[in-house]
């Protein structure tokens, strides 16, 4: 299971800085209802997910894959991040140029860029497709646009009727634009789960339709995220008050590291739940994301050697999955016969502990988070994890983890701009 | 040409706190050779690339065109960064992806994940491919770990001899393990200017190379870069003293951020052209990029109102090259009427209007940025532009904008580790 190792800030914060039970009692308000927030459905996702949902959810996949060769995925933000995240850390961030069973997958809806759309438009090329159109309200100016968008050129290929069997929604209940068309073009639909946000909803039909159409064993996430909010609860805790009391400090930027490549979407989606939930009242911890080791050749330098205002946290498997071993070449002279034979694992760790080491010298508390692999079980877990790590963060700073005020500002100006 | 808008700032800092007069006086010691500072290399390759090695560079990239399907780039930090930004901006993300007469390219070598070689190598499968090793000591790990993969596969795959034919190298002129392996191997190889570091040398081969095999046109790059170390010399000394000016008011974290997603790869070049060129003796601003406007719904909500040490700097096209149109759909109810016809272009414009509005009010000052499209003559003037910005902006904070210290505390902990 997930493990935290806080023996990298020891030298920076004193132990009792560090106030894990407050953490850990909130974790149990939130487990208990008794958090006073609304918004906390995300903890009775991994339950109300399996059984029937689940497998409807699997006969939707199955069949895009059976009619398309490429799923178009419309969303932005929480509606994207996780699946793209889990995607690319399962299958890889290749996995369009991957040969598999199961539809290239494109994802669209997250910019109003005509250069991005286009070219979408070019790869999808004469393949036929689908489309799966994730957004609460509907409302939403870049993915409604990439909607009209897409849509018009489905009708176009496969006429008005076909189009409607083609078109997939993930929306509210009840209310809202893409509700009514919804029911009205008579689309098979998925519901957001009323009291999820956003950035929460990995776990519901959001993200785990598009991870299903990318073949990827839902199941196992599901029971990965329902293990950990039982015997990962306590390590939540335990780095949500960590990087407070951190943070207390005057450590106000945190760099979440990996030295995975894979994670990279991971990371980002970190950063929309971190920066979200806490980013409110002139307070929250600045969320950057790091890959290394690439990073320590170039952001590398700023970390070693910069301001004095970043804390570090890894995120590290304790398997990696692969084993690749650095092959002989005796007297080639690039001077790694010392290694020869040993696996790209073992390199990675070293990596890993040097890092840690000339960074915490450099005056960087760093945190380190372990989780087992990189399968389906340790993605679900992890997830689940860096949600009650993210909830108790922010009661912790005294913000609402679940609301996000201030996304509306820039909505409001640019819908009076374009009289929408 | 290059423009810098500076409306943004006015709220935030007096207009006389903008050393401009001093950043233009930095520009011409650094052309003049006056700035008493080793590294300044950069700054001549517009013209020292055009011409003859051009030519060659260019027949090169023929030639592995001709030989191979895929191209395997290795090489981390400055050694890859540039040449993947201009391909993902030119030539778009989804690269490999396209139909073209150009390989397929793969970065590697810049990390030490298992998971990231092995599908590289299942990418490449039997198809035919060339190595590209950059690297101007051959000394570094991951790379000199990734050439012995890689080289390997090769050699496997059509022998010893022929391998030989179908690997290039960027390095040393003179010294380094891999100048010593390249003179005894014979590879074909071009060489690092002296004088460049690795973070500036997109200009030369190192970045070049790659750029050709992609079918970018590099001249107009070196064009674009030539043009701006005359005309945007000005701009990039205004940029620089207004992010000074700014630093110095305890703005400490700039978010570069650009409405085109093609842009990322460039973020990712610039965090590492500013953050290793600043980022020492305890100080530097902080680097970060954001990706608009997908993550104005994730990081978003921490611009609005997280803590109050964020400038923005916006980068911003004047065209953007491909037309297209929001289509009509008459009654469909997704809201969208009033923009019905229009150009995504406009309403890319007025987000990133509306971002800029939206972000004043909230307390982060925007330095707006305009390039005049996204061709191969801009990416070379943003490139120089921002070379020259870094340069001016380090040396106003007192620190040497070319070297990097600090890079080498993990190295030579993770190679005592190793036993190299």
């Amino acid at each position: 299971m997930i493990k935290v190792d806080l023996s990298g800030i020891s030298g920076f914060v004193p132990v009792d800085a560090v106030r894990f039970k407050e953490g850990r009692d909130i974790v149990k308000n939130l487990r208990e209802g008794e958090a006073g927030l609304e918004g906390t459905g995300w903890l009775r996702l991994p339950e109300e997910m399996s059984g029937g949902l689940l497998g409807s959810l699997r006969d939707t996949a199955s069949q895009i894959s059976g009619e398309s060769d490429v799923l178009v995925v419309i969303g932005t933000g929480g509606s994207y991040l996780g699946a793209r995240a889990a995607i690319e850390l399962l299958r890889s961030p290749y996995y369009n140029g991957m040969r598999k069973s199961t539809p290239d997958i494109f994802f669209c809806g997250n910019s109003l860029s005509a250069a991005h759309l286009s070219r979408i438009v070019a790869l999808i090329g004469t393949r036929p497709f689908s489309i799966l159109y994730i957004s609460k309200s509907g409302s939403t100016l870049e993915p409604s646009v990439a909607f009209r968008i897409m849509r018009a050129l489905l009708v176009a290929k496969v006429g008005e009727q076909e189009a409607k069997s083609r078109i997939y929604t993930i929306t509210d209940a009840r209310s809202g634009r893409l509700r009514a068309i919804t029911d009205r073009e008579g689309y098979i639909s998925f519901e957001i789960p009323a009291d999820v946000g956003g950035r929460y909803s990995v776990l519901s039909p959001v993200g785990l339709l598009p991870i299903l159409c990318a073949g990827i064993d839902a199941e196992e996430i599901l029971r990965g995220a329902r293990d950990a909010l039982g015997s990962a609860a306590d390590e939540a805790a335990l780095y949500a008050a960590a990087r407070q009391a951190l943070y207390q400090k005057g450590y106000k930027i945190e760099l979440l590291a990996s030295f995975e490549p894979f994670f990279r979407y991971m990371g980002e989606w970190w950063k929309q739940l971190f920066g979200e939930s806490e980013g409110k009242c002139g307070r929250g911890i600045f969320p950057a994301y790091a890959d290394y080791t690439a990073d320590l050749h170039s952001l590398g330098q700023y970390v070693q050697e910069g301001e004095r205002a970043l804390m570090e946290t890894f995120v590290l498997f304790e398997k990696s999955g692969v084993q690749l071993l650095v092959p002989p070449a005796p007297g080639f002279g690039d001077g790694l016969d010392p290694v020869s034979g040993k696996p790209l694992s073992a390199l990675n760790e070293a990596a890993a502990e040097a890092t840690k080491a000339a960074h915490i010298e450099g005056g960087v508390p760093v945190i380190a988070i372990t989780a087992p692999d990189m399968t389906p079980y340790s993605f679900g877990a992890l997830v689940m994890f860096f949600e009650l790590a993210c909830a108790v963060s922010a009661i912790m700073m005294q913000v609402n983890p679940f609301n996000q005020p201030g996304v509306e500002a820039y909505k409001t100006t640019l819908k009076a701009r374009l009289g929408l």
